[in-house]
């Protein structure tokens, strides 16, 4: 039942789990929604979730400018984005070998602060991954909305990341043929829209709505 | 669409979601799998994805004894144990508003080696999270088992830890009050079995697999 460490981004324990292909890095990232970005601040260790986007080679972030943290880490601070998604639950026959199938990224590197010629793209980028096609439906940002706003990246460096997948069965009977051995898969599935109550007559749910439906990959 | 950040383990954004019960935070451990680990080697942030189980006052992890930065921060290093989860999308009628219904906890301390006379329920305590149940209907861990496991745990000490939760709506019109408003929730939802297909004849799935059903809270 084990999901071990990486020491930084070597690969030590289970390497037949590390991935090395940068497209596999690519649909671990683009498969969930929130990462825990870490640091350090005064020696000490700092982690917070936070909601991302991948866009081409960076991970993008964003806050408030208020957020005396982040403008830490903007100042170019090294910083550690993971993310993880169990995808089922893997018994064995006895009770050591059981485990979990998951996905799991860590990629490492120096925020950096989105400038504002870029600002705009990345603010978009981040809306889209959260709701697909929401941004072409609704009000724009403000210039006053994107000053408030501190948007990040991490760029994703060759050799600074490290990707683990499991995706398999339990395998082979081990010390009690007699047991069930399987896996039992957990997804993310989107439940039906709930509109607010105060919605205007005829407000229809909007085709970005629509598009969250079933389970997400 | 702001899911901003905490110094340490200071609230400063958003207080209102911010939640200062013990039974809050021990409802968002419980109710997620997976968390991330951070601590500071060689002054640089590392962090690791983790299976973990709470279990009473403690944030339970266990990995291979041949994991050597699990070794490291077994050796009381100070670590920054966080979860979320996304449990739904948030959107508003104008896309700065838009943002996610999510629970989220960062737990900070140094972490303890688990030793011998405690290392077996606390295992165990880590299996039932897992699969409820399913301890009890397998074979159980040899004591070479234990041996190739170092369990580690942090202590939930007061003022040591945040919580934050969002469980809300849009809230009211803003910029367009023609625009849909509304959630769209995110559920975790177990899917059917998956038996290995070399299992003895008439094994069936016992209880602890059939309690992993419908969608997890």
């Amino acid at each position: 039942m084990t999901m071990t460490t990486d020491h930084l981004t070597t690969l030590h324990r289970k390497p037949d789990r590390g991935r090395t292909d940068r497209a596999e890095l690519d649909a671990v990232l683009d498969a969930m929604l929130v990462g825990t970005l870490a640091t350090v601040v005064d020696g000490e260790p700092w982690a917070v979730p936070m909601l991302y986007a991948r866009h081409g080679d960076h991970i993008l972030l964003h806050g408030s400018t208020g957020a005396g943290a982040l403008r830490h880490v903007g100042a170019g601070a090294p910083a550690a984005f993971t993310v993880a998604r169990i995808d089922g639950v893997v018994l064995a026959d006895h009770l050591f070998d059981h485990s979990a199938n998951y996905r799991s990224a860590v990629v490492r590197g120096n925020l950096e602060v989105v400038g504002e010629d870029e600002e705009w793209d990345a603010l978009i980028a981040l809306s889209e991954r959260l709701v697909p096609g929401r941004p072409a439906e609704v009000v724009d940002m403000t210039r006053k909305d994107r000053a408030a706003t501190l948007t990040l990246r991490l760029p994703i460096r060759d050799g600074r990341w490290i990707v683990k997948v499991r995706d398999a069965g339990a395998g082979p009977a081990g010390r009690d043929p007699s047991a069930w051995r399987g896996v039992v898969p957990l997804a993310e599935v989107w439940g039906d829209p709930v509109p607010e109550t105060d919605l205007a007559p005829g407000v229809e749910a909007p085709a970005s709505v629509q598009g969250l439906r079933g389970a997400r990959s």
